[in-house]
């Protein structure tokens, strides 16, 4: 028997290569010895806007009670989650972000000799979690940078288990709308868990995206995953969640940790549900910072895929690796997307406006240069 | 194809039973309308001290990032505890609670067709952990309500890969000397894992019990498992460790979320590593707390397991149940362990000197009545 203890790992998790994060702002002043307070990170998809008000105020309160373990039924989040989706709380799975949701489908339903299929240049956890557990991952060429959601109706097999589908999709940006979304679900065979991940949707609900809750009645087979670290700026705290049938819901309650999401999150997140003030303000940020980065592009000449999350990808028309390095040394932090299959883009997070311009001004000194 | 995604689950995962976790204080009172500020929780081994004054002021520190994502490889941290714990970064795994950790090893290690050790009478994660990926849990039979580490060497086979132990044990309390810990590692074959839990580790440490990374450098098969929950004093915010030998952090690396922990439980971990003060005192309410209890429990007549945790079993001669849910009528929330094994007994945390005595009082009174 060896005794190495790589080989002795299960032979997916040997075969995994670790999500790559946006780097962190005290990574690269560590590295390139900067000033950190004048590094811009646009890089992981963050909310620009600053904390909520009422989820400090909701952290802050919960402190005095920071050596008690955390509520494990999450029952006033599930609860108020619940209200909000209209669907009961049985309905609700919560998640240490939604990583764990998409993590916790892969751990209950699927295994070596099954297999989940998902989209080219989509999000990364999605093969990661499929690989982690040893099943295939059959990843479907894109269509214009966005879900070919017939293709991958054609790639569903008899071992397939999964489906993941993300409107908008991260990192590209692209969506789909009602009646395409209708008709995808309609065709999916029953047995296929469909995971419609809408970790942006609170940025594009309304405009041209369907609400995917609004199709949990007809379709037993269907879990949507949202989180709060994006519109809802919760990034630091881990909290996202699942809405499903109750017995989809059952299941991944049995696999998931007993204390997976902690109290501040949990304390955090109600509050949060409660700002629609913060809400509308990170997307109307985001609205215009969007069309100024849009506006930038055009000035450079670069083209970009039109995106309804709080990113863009933008294409450099050649290798983006260098550029990226480039602009580090600017003390610009976006994010290199050749692992999702697309070397001359960058994808870029939407910032506030002074850090949308530093960004765009350093790419033109950078282009420049090359 | 069936459509019941109970039965399309892994047959692993539609046979857990969720851990039962302490009932927590907000649940009893909306359960028997009680004010929650007159109830007393002894059931989850937490930390009667209350949060660490330098934990506070770090994780107020870092409010202002709660919108970045947390540095998904906790540098700090790691650091921090690579020189506490004469390691090398590279030997520490960080786990949302060291529940993750257990939850790791058993994900890159086990699988259907291999099995894991562990005693009767042990963390219930371990089982849950085990079964969650298809693999077999060998129990073996407790001696003197402790391991019988003996029996487990002799229980592990070919198929064996993890061995489970815990010093001390929860919920017994049950601990071994360092002679016996090097007699078992120097036995265990080489190939199996030896995960050494000891999440109590602090409030025993050089009290009879060895210190578990003493032995890392003669043993590539061993990981010593710690966390923050208990005599630091940050439950809520979930953070443990692994230290082991690189090759494997670097194993259960692969297997972790991105960001399994959150910005606020690194911060405030670093912050509780240096506060020595807190950690000394945590450690005295507890001696002094254990000493009480047992005086109380002498006064009451009843026996009770020796235990160098923070939490003491206490045996009702009978079957505790009825009595945990008069002690529940009480206000008093203790934890019933017939889960575990041992259905004459109640797990008790150790409180502050009036939560202890208002458990012993209304113990007193409910045994009076039975």
């Amino acid at each position: 028997m060896s005794c190495d203890f790589l080989t002795l790992a299960q032979p997916g998790v040997q075969k995994l290569s670790p999500y790559v994060p946006g780097k962190p702002v005290d990574e690269l002043a560590r590295e390139l010895d900067l000033d950190p307070t004048k590094i811009v990170k646009l890089a992981s998809n963050e909310n620009p806007l600053g904390p909520s008000p009422k989820a400090l105020e909701a952290i802050r309160a919960e402190l005095a009670e920071l050596t008690r373990y955390p509520d494990g039924n999450g029952f006033e989040l599930k609860r108020k989650l619940a209200e909000r989706c209209g669907v009961a709380p049985t309905q609700v799975t919560l998640g240490n972000g939604s990583n764990d949701i998409l993590e916790l489908v892969a751990r209950a339903y699927l295994a070596p000799g099954l297999n989940a299929v998902f989209s080219e240049h989509a999000f990364a956890v999605y093969p990661i979690a499929t690989q982690a557990v040893g099943a295939q991952g059959k990843v479907v060429p894109a269509k214009d940078w966005g879900h070919d959601l017939d293709a991958m109706l054609a790639a569903i097999d008899d071992d397939t288990r999964v489906v993941f589908v993300a409107n908008p999709n991260n990192p590209t940006g692209t969506w789909f709308g009602a009646q395409v979304l209708a008709d995808f679900l309609a065709r999916v065979p029953e047995h296929v868990l469909v995971v419609l991940d809408e970790a942006y949707i609170e940025y594009a609900e309304g405009d041209e995206l369907p609400d995917g809750l609004e199709y949990l009645s007809r379709h037993a087979n269907l879990l949507v995953s949202r989180t709060f670290s994006k519109a809802y700026g919760l990034a630091a705290l881990r909290v996202g969640y699942g809405i499903s049938s109750a017995e989809i819901a059952d299941v991944l309650n049995r696999v998931r940790q007993p204390f997976n999401v902690n109290s501040l999150a949990l304390a955090a997140a109600c509050a949060a549900l409660d700002d629609a003030t913060y809400l509308a303000e990170s997307r109307r940020l985001n609205d215009a910072g969007m069309a100024q980065l849009e506006e930038g592009f055009r000035k450079l000449g670069l083209d970009w895929i039109p995106s309804k999350g709080n990113f863009i990808a933008v294409n450099m028309g050649r290798d983006a690796a260098p550029l990226y390095q480039a602009l580090l040394r600017e003390g610009v932090i976006v994010r290199p997307v050749g692992g999702y299959g697309m070397p001359t883009y960058l994808r870029v997070s939407i910032g506030l406006p002074e850090e949308n311009q530093r960004f765009l001004d350093a790419l033109s000194k950078v282009l420049d240069r090359a």
